[in-house]
C-alpha cells in the first residue's frame, strides 16, 4: 500500500463526462489498495468568466475579494470529483484550501504557503476514505480565503505530497509527459522517463510549459518525487526527482524553444561604470522580467547593451528605459520581435566540455546565425531568427542524438 | 446612527445589473451614517443549476458534498456585491457563513444555528466597512460547511440582526410588504403598515409565501423587528414586531389561500381508540405534513377522519395509509385536490367573538359551500372548492372591513 497524492488540471475536469473518467481513475487507484488525495483545479474556463463577472461590476476590485470569487471554481469541483465517486461506490470528501488546513500569508492572488495541518486529512486516510482537496487556494490566520497564483494547483498537490510524506505525486496534465523537444516540432522527439530538478527548472524557465518553475523549485527543497502524466491515457509519464548519478551519462537531456522573447538593444551609451546598472535598475522598478543580457564594447567608449525580455513586457521595457537614457547622457533603444530562444539543458554538461561547440557548429552547418549567447551551468541558450528556430530545434536534436535515449 | 442588517434576495442580485443597483442602496443606507451589514442569496437559478450538475454526476450524493457545492452559491455574490461597493467608492468586505462565524449543528442541507461569533465583524463595523454576508449557509465546530435549507438567507439576516444587536433588519423581497390579501386576487388590498410575529407565522402557514415560518419563530424567540420591503422601490414596507397594544383594535389582520393543499377522507374505519392515532403515525413516519383534521363518528360504529395534505404529498399519504387500514381492519381512502383553503387570521380574534360567525356567515350569503374548518386562537381556515375561492377572499375581505385599514 502506497501514499499517492494525484493532481488533475482544469481541461482533466472541464465537464461532467470528464469528471466521471476522473473518478473512475481515482477508483482505481484506490481499488489497487494505496491511500489516495486527489488535488483539483476549477473546471477549464471558469476562472475566466469568473473574473469577467468581476470585472463587470467593478473595473478594479480589491484582490481579496477576487480571492474569495476565484476559490470558487475549484469548491465546485472538489463537490462533483466527490460526488462521482459516491456515484461509483467509493468512499470520498471534499476539502478546500481552508479546509484543508493549507495556511498561507496575505498576499491576495499570489498568497505563498506556510504550512500545512495534516491531521484532519490523516484522520480521513485512516478511516479509508479518498480525499479531494481544492487546488490554487488556503487561508490566511484570519480564515480569509487566499489564491496561490498561476500553476497553483501543482503546487498543492507537491505541498500536500510534503506534508503528508506520500509516497508518490501524479500531476495530470494534458501532456503525457516531459519531452526532449515539442513533438509537434520535432518528430522524433522521445518521452524523458526520468529528469532532475535542476534540468525541469531550467526547461521551464525556456518555454516548456509542462509547469510553473515555483512548484519544481517546492519539490526540490521538499524532495518531493513527482510524475507528469496524462490523464486522457495510462502511458507512463516523467518521474521528476533529485539527480541520480546515471543521469550523468546523458550529457543534453532536451531542446526547448521559446518564441515569446523579444531583444532589445541599447545602443551608444557612455561606457562608465555604472550606467548598465541604471539600466537594469529601471526595468526592475517597472517588474520588466529580463532574460538573457551581453554587453559590448565598441569604439570611442561607447557600449551596446542587448538583452531579452517578454514580448507582452517591450513597451513597458522602452518606456523606462527612456529616462534613464537621458539621464546617462544619450543612447538609443530598438527593440527586435521577430527572434526565438532556443536552449539546450542536462545536467550532465557540468562535467563534459564541448556541448557548446556542438550546438554553435551544428546551427552554422546549418546556416543559422546566432544573434545572442548565453550559459548557466546546465544550459546553453541562443536567440536566433523566429523563422528558422524550429529547425533549429531539429538540427540541435539530432546534434545531440535526442532521438537514442 | 443606527446598525441596520439587511437581506436581499436571489432576484434581487440575479445579475450584474441588479447588483449594481443593490450596492446603491447599500451605499445609501451608509452614507446616511449608519452601519451596515447585508446578507445575500445565490442568483436567482443558480443554486437550481448546481444541484443539475451535482445530479449529472451522481444520482445520489451525500448532503456534505452537496452542501460543500451549494455554498459557492452566495460566495459569488458576496464577492461581487462588495466588488460592486468598492466601484462606487464604498468600503466592503464579504463573509462566508463560516467567516462570519455562523456556527450550526451537524445536518447537512438543514443544518440549525446553534451560535454566532460577532467578534471579527464588529472589528469590520468598527474600521467605517459594509460587511457582506453569505445567507444560507454555516460551518460545524469542524469546519465543514453546512446549509440552512429553505428560507435559510432571511434565517441568517435576523439571527445576525440579533447576534450584532442590530436596530434595524430589513428583508428586501420582490413584493413590497405583507398585503391584507393577495393583491391579484383582492384588488383593493392594502399593505399592512405593522403584523406581530403571530399573525406573520399564521399567514405564513396559511398560504401567504412571503416569508418561511422558521424565521418568524426565530425573529420572535429573540424579538428580532425586521422589515418585509421590496428591493425594486423605495416605498415603506411591513414591520413584523412583536404584539403592540394598539394591534388588538384590528380584529381581523389578513385573508391567505393556499391552493397547493389537497383534501384526504378516510372512512369507515372502525371507531376505537387508537384507529386515529394510528393514521396519523403513519402519516408522520412518511413525513407527510398533515394540516387541518376533522373527525366524524358516523352510524354503526365506523368513523369519517378527514384532513389535509400538500398535494405534492397526496401519493405518500395513501401510499402510507393502506397498510394502516389492513392492519385496523377496513376502512377506504378518497382524495379530493380540487379544493383550497382560505385563512382569515388576526390577534384581534384572540377577544373578540363574532368572527368565525361573520367568516361563515359572508360565505353563505355568497353561496359557497364550506367543507372543513379548523381554528387556532388567532386564525380560522376553512377548505371550500377551489373555483371559489378567489372570490371567497374577495367577500371575507369585504366582510372584515380590509380595505379600510
Amino acid at each position: 500500500m502506497a501514499r499517492i497524492v494525484q493532481k488533475y488540471g482544469g481541461t482533466s475536469v472541464g465537464d461532467v463526462e470528464r469528471i466521471k473518467k476522473v473518478a473512475e481513475r481515482i477508483k482505481g487507484t484506490r481499488d489497487e489498495g494505496n491511500e489516495v488525495v486527489v488535488v483539483v483545479s476549477a473546471r477549464a474556463g471558469v476562472t475566466n468568466e469568473l473574473i469577467a463577472r468581476a470585472k463587470a461590476v467593478c473595473p478594479d476590485p480589491s484582490e481579496r475579494e477576487l480571492d474569495q470569487l476565484l476559490a470558487i471554481g475549484e469548491q465546485e469541483t472538489i463537490a462533483l470529483v466527490a460526488m462521482a465517486l459516491q456515484g461509483i461506490g467509493a468512499d470520498a470528501v471534499s476539502y478546500t484550501g481552508a479546509q484543508a488546513g493549507i495556511f498561507t500569508d496575505k498576499v491576495h492572488t499570489k498568497a505563498k504557503i506556510q504550512g500545512i495541518n495534516p491531521k484532519p486529512m490523516e484522520k480521513e486516510l485512516k478511516a479509508g476514505r479518498i480525499i479531494i482537496v481544492a487546488g490554487f487556494q488556503g487561508a490566511d490566520d484570519e480564515g480569509r480565503i487566499t489564491t496561490l497564483g498561476r500553476g497553483g494547483s501543482d503546487l498543492t498537490a507537491i505541498a500536500l505530497a510534503a506534508a503528508l510524506k506520500a509516497d508518490k505525486c501524479e500531476i495530470y496534465t494534458d501532456v503525457d509527459g516531459v519531452y526532449t523537444a515539442d513533438p509537434r516540432v520535432v518528430k522524433n522527439a522521445k518521452k524523458i522517463p526520468e529528469i532532475s530538478y535542476d534540468e525541469m527548472l531550467e526547461l521551464a524557465s525556456s518555454g516548456s510549459k509542462v509547469m510553473q518553475s515555483r512548484s519544481v523549485e517546492f519539490a526540490a527543497k521538499y524532495d518531493v518525487v513527482f510524475e507528469v502524466r496524462s490523464s486522457f491515457n495510462h502511458n507512463p509519464g516523467t518521474i521528476v526527482k533529485k539527480e541520480v548519478a546515471y543521469m550523468e551519462k546523458v550529457v543534453v537531456r532536451g531542446v526547448a524553444v521559446d518564441k515569446d522573447q523579444a531583444k532589445v538593444i541599447v545602443s551608444n551609451i557612455v561606457d562608465k561604470p555604472g550606467s548598465a546598472a541604471k539600466v537594469f535598475r529601471a526595468l526592475a522598478d517597472a517588474s520588466v522580467l529580463v532574460d538573457m543580457i551581453v554587453q559590448n564594447v565598441g569604439r570611442h567608449g561607447v557600449a551596446n547593451l542587448t538583452f531579452t525580455v517578454p514580448q507582452t513586457d517591450t513597451r513597458k521595457a522602452v518606456k523606462a528605459l527612456e529616462p534613464v537614457l537621458a539621464a546617462i547622457g544619450g543612447g538609443q533603444v530598438a527593440v527586435h520581435e521577430h527572434i526565438a530562444k532556443l536552449s539546450v539543458v542536462g545536467v550532465g554538461m557540468k562535467t563534459h566540455s564541448g556541448v557548446a561547440a556542438t550546438l554553435f557548429q551544428s546551427l552554422a552547418e546549418a546556416g543559422i546565425n546566432i544573434e545572442l549567447i548565453s550559459t548557466s551551468e546546465i544550459k546553453i541558450s541562443v536567440v536566433i531568427d523566429l523563422d528558422r528556430v524550429e529547425e533549429a530545434a531539429r538540427v540541435a536534436h539530432a546534434a545531440f542524438h535526442l532521438d537514442q535515449v
